[in-house]
């Protein structure tokens, strides 16, 4: 303690939860922050007694965390939450979604989209985010500009998208965004071919040689749905994830979304390969595309973090929530109350999405040298009285209404539940003239 | 319209909901109040046109519906909430449960657990709850002085409780319990067999007797684990279902929670007997129990309603919360999006809790002449914008953070987000004297 640089901001008052190795909660602890980066952890007595000098956030009655990160999303598509639900796969996405799409997704409105994004986000306490999508270098400028960490990739697709006629525009507009962002502090570029049966065993093959000459991330939709596994081996022999790991298109880059339907095979090939896992679970249930075996993957050494997936098929961005819902999803679908307990469900929402993303050296813990990426929940509610354990309540209890303050990289995004960087009021009107239009021509 | 009484309430300015066969949603409607009872919904205009006197209740930008019903629970379990989760059911239940309440459950803790499941209801929307556990009468009392409608009964069990000794005492105590609230405008008394497993089958007799000569509700707990299934198919040599069925304890009277593993047959017997079920999937999925087979409940008639459980095994009474799992659960388990669309979640949670309860001639719908209970849902967030379609909101996106109004028989009880009937502080002061007291002996 007798090192403690100058800070800017310390965090006081609540309980703080590391996140770090064997880290015990420290009652009435407290965080000091020096240009963005954490620069001293302990009881609140302790980092007072340093007298330093800087701006107090009153975090009383709060657990103090590292911030949740969503590992993937479509950002924009908040402009389509609820516009269809319940509904086939096909005829979801062939009559309302794309039709959607297609029609009013423009940079304007990628931009508004965005915005609300992170404002649901940011509320939720979520401080990294994930968007595979189109006009992603404009998402990129909207996240930095409000302050949220993300990483980020133009999808390629083998048809054409809002932004890109063919996949060579979007290869050319992945390493323009890529060379854009590439040394950011908070904007991490990838690349995202969309899935293995929406790309060409070429396109895929490029994408990957791509990641690994520009040293980004993968980001890639695989064996979300029954039918997608029945149509690969129908076409390739093998799985999809075989067929990935045949094209070398898994490494230790690849953020791989959904795996739902992934056999023991498939898990030894994940693990092997050091391929991360995006667990989407509201997405996979509400699509009707099952339970992915999360346990399994866990157990053989795979790293999993949770996903909301975009608002369209969930229909919220609210990780807490879905990490709830993955403790207790696997819980029964196990039949074991032993599995997915709190504490290893809270570090798969927080240090485990960090370690997906490849953003753990960064970001993940609260510990000295790591950036301040931070929320604080109040449980001074009646659904987290009386307090046991903080992270049962974590796992099983809290809510993203009990978000309180939320920092990334030392910056105060959330106070005291209000947005510090988002003019909420002019971006829900901006999204309800896009939408009024939406809706209009909706055929469905 | 001519003939609207004199209201002394009315809520203004939403898009109401009415839940009633066939009823579209009223955008900026109103909903009239008279001594408890609804006496006018329509369109505000319509109403105002009335000229009518009384107090208004401001709900811009709300959906006005019927409160949610909470068809299953514990509710002074909110003290032992967090106090040990994730073990075998068998250790959870006698190392940590069963000792705590033999040790701390008590006319006054069974108050203050009282007080704070209600708080937590009321601010999530929840206008009527229920209860089977003990000192029944004390939450009685309880739930009247606070306004919440509810159903409860003192827990008939083979073994002692902290109530009683005997069976015969718990049949003398539900008996003065009816006795006390038969008339009641917002509690019903009921009787409660614990289980199959846990009553014998002569009790098991004398509480159907007792349910029929009362002419009360009968909940019980059914066919929630396979352990029970396995241990009735042992002893009795039928399914638990069959074995009630057989004893006279199924009728159109009982309320049967859980009905995890419940055969083909099992779903006849239950449609036959008009028997109603309350799902409480958080629970269910908690435990390891598994996943109720709803969608084919449903499909066979079977009146069916979300249930919390108690907060030791959820941990929250969020009936919206656990409505929304409940949509996104049997469509990923049974691989069709289509199944509990959103419409119907809705009406689980509300009118579907109405019918389970038996109390759907008074509540359930927003209707002249059925009582006002009422939750006005605030959706002007980000989580909730753009609004295509509010029955999609509520079952993929609202929160019960968003709960702005909330009246029980015309008495408002929450009103923008403040409990008008509890002082919160006093309850969670105590609630935390109590829990110390608890953690300090927990086995755990």
């Amino acid at each position: 303690m007798s090192s403690i640089p100058t800070w800017d901001t310390i965090i006081l008052g609540g309980t703080v939860l590391t996140l770090e190795p064997d880290g015990r909660p420290i009652p009435n602890g407290a965080v000091a922050i020096s240009g963005g980066i954490i620069s001293a952890v302990g009881p609140a007595e302790d980092l007072l007694e340093q007298a330093p000098t800087g701006e107090v956030i009153e975090a009383s009655g709060c657990l103090i965390l590292p911030g949740f990160v969503n590992t993937h999303s479509h950002l924009p598509m908040t402009l389509l939450r609820g516009l269809a639900d319940d509904l086939p796969l096909k005829e979801w996405l062939e009559s309302h979604i794309w039709p959607a799409e297609r029609e009013h997704m423009n940079a304007d409105t990628v931009r508004i989209g965005t915005q609300l994004a992170a404002a649901e986000q940011l509320l939720a306490g979520v401080t990294t985010t994930t968007d595979m999508y189109f006009f992603d270098d404009v998402i990129g400028e909207t996240l930095a500009e409000i302050g949220m960490r993300a990483v980020l990739a133009e999808s390629l697709i083998d048809f054409a998208t809002p932004r890109c006629a063919t996949p060579d525009e979007m290869i050319v507009k992945q390493r323009e965004m890529i060379e854009q962002f590439k040394d950011h502090p908070l904007i991490t570029p990838a690349v995202a071919p969309h899935a293995p049966y929406t790309v060409s065993a070429a396109n895929l093959a490029r994408e990957a040689e791509l990641a690994d000459e520009m040293e980004v991330p993968l980001h890639i939709h695989l064996s979300e749905t029954r039918w997608e596994v029945e149509k690969l081996l129908e076409e390739k022999g093998v799985s999809p994830v075989a067929y990935l790991a045949d094209l070398g298109v898994l490494s230790e880059r690849t953020v791989a979304a959904h795996c739902v339907h992934v056999s023991p095979q498939d898990i030894e090939i994940l693990a092997e390969l050091e391929v991360a896992v995006s667990h989407n679970p509201a997405s996979n249930l509400k699509l009707g595309s099952g339970v992915a075996p999360v346990p399994a993957m866990l157990a053989a050494g795979v790293k999993v973090g949770i996903g909301t997936d975009g608002p369209a098929s969930n229909n919220t961005l609210d990780v807490l929530r879905d990490m709830q819902l993955a403790t207790l999803l696997h819980k029964g679908t196990t039949g074991q109350p032993t599995v997915l307990p709190a504490g290893e469900a809270v570090a798969m929402a927080t240090l485990g999405g960090a370690r997906v993303l490849g953003l753990d050296d960064r970001i993940g813990t609260l510990c000295e040298g790591k950036e301040a990426d931070i929320v604080c929940i109040d449980l001074r509610t009646p659904h987290a009285t009386p307090m046991y354990d903080p992270f049962s309540h974590l796992a099983y209890a809290a809510r993203a209404a009990d978000v309180r303050h939320v920092l990334v990289r030392g910056r105060v995004l959330v106070r005291n539940g209000k947005l510090e960087t988002i003019d909420l009021e002019t971006v829900t009107a901006k999204a309800a003239e896009i939408t009024a239009r939406i809706a209009s021509g909706d055929a469905g």
